[in-house]
């Protein structure tokens, strides 16, 4: 390893922690100020960068927002032998204790699909790589076969539409709508013997 | 009936139609250019009004987006006795062959989650509306219990939750998610015999 290869490596290794810091302030400001305060100044100075600093980071706040959703994505994950279809339900509670980040996965998603928006790209591959993963552990739990003759693939995006359609529902008027519950009824329907 | 009064209910006929005049035109407008190509200048050329007498009908593009939003509601709406849940896939199938209501619909319903964004109250209010009414067309059809012991007013959130978010992963991605023939099989789930 020459002397510039080894430089190079260690400011790729700080600029890589840089960009975790970055992502845990904007992950702590988007809990205390909701989608709206997200701003890149708020986050800039969190986490102790100029607003310049930060944009050599993530050029946007939706490129921002989305190494965000990305992250979260990864630290919610359970190895893929562990799940199951009860832990959705736990995943659900846990949601609706940390409505900043529901709300900015909510407002974002409902961008995405407006012409040429940056998220747009995110929000597609991860609907297919969720929808894959759900059937996947619809078939673990439940084999071929769901009540009203569903297959596990046609059952996915229906238990999908169900998380995204609630927090909708929960985030306009939590008072209204008991999100981890009606997660758990929807998978008492997908349980129901045909 | 003086003649003030008389001035000024024609003057308020002539408003109420000019208004109906724009959110035809805007719809029209949404449907060739989408949710952002929708702004206020557009929809005004279209109708034939300068911008800002445009602006005396609707303050901001927010306010007329959620009147497009209303009307539709109106038009789509079937009178109560009629109402059947076969027609929900029917509907749905006509939404999507209309695109940009569609998109306009589930772009507001993302920023309406946002702190005192201007929909926010249109949305709660039709939610609360769309799940006491979808727990009526529920238990006319299958009574008080439904498969996996819920009851009509369990079910509702569900409903529409399933609605919305197929409407984001269909728009996201056309080709992977049959939006139709998914409200079809969730309602197939509701019908099994418990």
């Amino acid at each position: 390893m020459s002397y510039g290869d080894r430089m190079s490596s260690t400011r790729t290794a700080r600029s890589q922690e840089r960009r975790a810091e970055i992502l845990r302030s904007a992950l702590d400001v988007i809990a205390e100020r909701g989608y709206r305060g997200a701003s890149l100044a708020a986050v800039a100075e969190r986490v102790g960068l100029t607003q310049q600093g930060l944009l050599h980071h993530f050029p946007t706040k939706e490129a921002l927002l989305v190494a965000v959703l990305e992250e979260r994505d990864q630290w919610d994950s359970v190895p893929r032998s562990q799940w199951r279809l009860d832990l959705l339900g736990t995943l659900v509670e846990y949601n609706a204790m940390r409505p900043g980040i529901v709300q900015t996965f909510s407002a974002l998603l409902g961008e995405s699909v407006t012409e040429g928006h940056p998220a747009r790209e995110f929000f597609t591959r991860r609907y297919a790589e969720v929808r894959g993963s759900m059937a996947e552990v619809l078939r673990a739990e439940y084999g071929e076969r769901l009540p009203g003759g569903l297959t596990p693939e046609r059952a996915a995006p229906l238990l999908v539409a169900v998380l995204d359609g609630l927090q909708y529902q929960w985030l306009l008027d939590p008072e209204a709508v008991d999100m981890p519950g009606a997660v758990r009824d929807f998978l008492e329907l997908l349980a129901v013997e045909g």
